[in-house]
């Protein structure tokens, strides 16, 4: 095992009601102000945005999918190109997932065995196997900052034996996923210098005046990728508990609290989050994998959780369905036919500065690629910022405050 | 008939071997430097772009599709809005066109008379009118700086017959929508500072912060609209002749060349351009509508033309085809999965400095709409940027050489 720390994570602030806290996650690609919200980056891009326009919006950290980057273009031709920070040219943080959530998820084409998961592509249909190492393999071709163990994510609801089952499975395959990477660690000290993740991307450069500085893309053993656990064990207290005391063995540089937002009741995810997050160590960073609205941001920072992800804010934006501070507006509907008044009157983000309803509405009721583009930049600044509020009061220690005031609205 | 000049031309720079020549077009909406290209923005956005990057690019006019914006939203609700510009969100010069072109190129579904053309949606069938007349108020409405008059386009080949029987009709509409102008001019004048063609818009703001001064945006007797008429007769120098001399009696703000760009060869094509242009009083500007390549540009600009509009920028950035200095570039293509190298390694656009061709293809083969969003930035990166270099040549007095020199390129 190593000893080296590849992240580093600085605690600002904690409430003194709830369990929030505000920090400093240091990676390789950079600082991250925590409570974040990253944005998913599915094939190497967030649908419909520039990387110009996410560094603008502030986002501090992408999650890219390991499943579909893995199947198209392939990690291999990823690697090549310097890993996925060069590929789409995006110098700030990315995190991967496993690819196990989307085999699993897309149930028909996946088959679990003690060994990893057999599955089918959804593109052609070739058949494809990814165990706990490969999935590190291939994150750590992609030089992703932050790497996510392999685990088995249950439906809900599932039996208590099921979610033993995946507990116990997650467990073993975290460790074969710890055990690769510290080999891999070895090797690249070994190599004195360059990261196996990164190796045949240290050659000469094509052309000049495309690229920043390799040292800004490269993996070096001083900046090597961090790899999380994932704790599962569904709503029960007792197999999360398990789940939990096994991966803090495994010492790991982070974990997530898997298998939630899959269709459990509010309360129930709330609670597991919070009774979860106590169970992981305070000087770690968590992250609640998948969720959510809005709403579940400030519970979520509530509970203590430090790092979330969600399709929702990109995926509705292309449905013309917009998140604002007077809850959700389906801009397809008529009666925003006439109305000249911004998305939300009280956002300032580009497109409420520039753009009326009205305009908004003929965009998607022409099909215009316009009205997603514009839909897209409002709900990730409306998250970005929500949570950019969120971390604002924590370090004015004024957390409660703003957590009842903002659950009090109607 | 009115008296008011919209709009003025004014010549800087004219080649001593071409008929090439630089200009400054004062419009209503803001002077705009000619040579000039004018993207296609058909149904109020320019397909993929925001319009804070058509800022950014340079774009200095657009072109609007008046049977697009009539049939979806439907003029009178962008008339209540302020007119296209702010609907759109848009503050610099719009050409509109008459609709005609897109209601007669959908044969099956016009039907051509003297008083105008009848025509089926091709969004739901239902059965429309477009008349010389109507085209001006349907245009008023959009609030655009620059209105064209209701032409018969007819396909190539013709016979001469048939384009005898399209120049006669085009010069009688023509006829037609100037008196239609001249009418609502007197009305305007009469109105005592209110354009017709805005009168309802100049009402309160339903909120104060997201326009800008209504000034900017509203038409008033000082800034009506022109009206340009169009020139037909095929690639027949005497129609052509014909036509031009009765719409040059009617004493238009400027004049296009119509029907071309519609399958006659290259070479006639630019011949039919240079005898229609010098046909044309060197004071108003003349704009071919349609074309074209990149290299239709310099050699229409190299026969006398002003402006230009195309869709081929935008449509093949779509199809993954982007214009380069070193020609086309299918991006789809195989050759370009491990391509490194930006799109045009001497271009210095926001793509090319921040993209390689390997992220583009990929995004392409994956179907994500950053890849048209790219490729359509690009792509009219490019052809604005060739514009600007061609009338940089004409300031400089050196467009003979760069002209030859673009055209002795392999």
């Amino acid at each position: 095992m190593t000893s080296r720390m590849p992240i580093k994570f600085e605690i600002l602030a904690e409430d003194k009601v709830t369990r929030a806290r505000a920090g400093l996650l240091h990676t390789p690609h950079g600082v991250i102000e925590t409570p974040v919200f990253m944005p998913v980056g599915t094939g190497g891009t967030v649908k419909g945005m520039t990387q110009d326009e996410l560094e603008a919006l502030g986002v501090q950290i992408l999650l890219g999918n390991t499943y579909h980057l893995y199947l198209r273009p392939g990690h291999e031709l990823i690697r090549e190109a310097g890993g996925l920070h060069r590929f789409m040219s995006w110098p700030r943080p990315i995190l991967t997932d496993s690819g196990g959530f989307q085999v699993m998820s897309l149930k028909s084409l996946g088959r679990v065995t003690e060994d990893g998961v057999w599955f089918r592509s959804h593109l052609d249909g070739s058949s494809h196997f990814l165990s706990p190492e490969r999935t590190v393999e291939i994150q750590l071709a992609l030089g992703s900052d932050i790497m996510m163990c392999l685990d088995e994510c249950v439906e809900y609801p599932a039996s208590h034996e099921t979610l033993q089952r995946a507990v116990s499975l997650t467990t073993r395959w975290a460790k074969r996923a710890k055990e690769k990477v510290s080999g891999v660690g070895c090797q690249v000290s070994g190599k004195d210098g360059t990261g196996s993740g990164s190796s045949d991307a240290s050659g000469t450069e094509p052309d000049g005046n495309l690229r920043a500085s390799p040292d800004t893309w490269h993996l070096t053993p001083d900046t090597f990728p961090a790899l999380f656990g994932i704790v599962q064990g569904g709503t029960d207290e007792e197999l999360r508990r398990q789940s939990a005391e096994a991966l803090l063995d495994l010492d790991f540089e982070g974990y997530a609290v898997g298998g939630l937002a899959v269709g459990e009741p509010k309360s129930e995810m709330y609670d597991t989050a919070q009774f979860t997050a106590e169970l992981l160590p305070r000087d770690r960073p968590r992250y609640l994998m998948g969720m959510g609205t809005p709403e579940d941001l400030l519970e979520g920072v509530a509970r203590g959780i430090d790092m979330f992800d969600c399709v929702m804010p990109t995926r509705n934006a292309r449905n013309a369905c917009a998140f604002t501070s007077e809850g959700k507006v389906i801009l397809k509907n008529a009666r925003y036919a006439r109305d000249d008044r911004p998305l939300d009157p009280s956002c300032t983000c580009a497109v409420c500065r520039r753009y009326s309803r009205r305009y908004l509405r003929h965009l998607f009721v022409a099909g215009e690629m316009l009205g997603a583009i514009l839909a897209t930049h409002h709900n990730l600044h409306f998250y970005l910022d929500t949570m950019r509020r969120i971390r604002q009061s924590l370090l004015f220690g004024e957390f409660a405050e703003f957590h009842c005031r903002v659950r009090a609205r109607p």
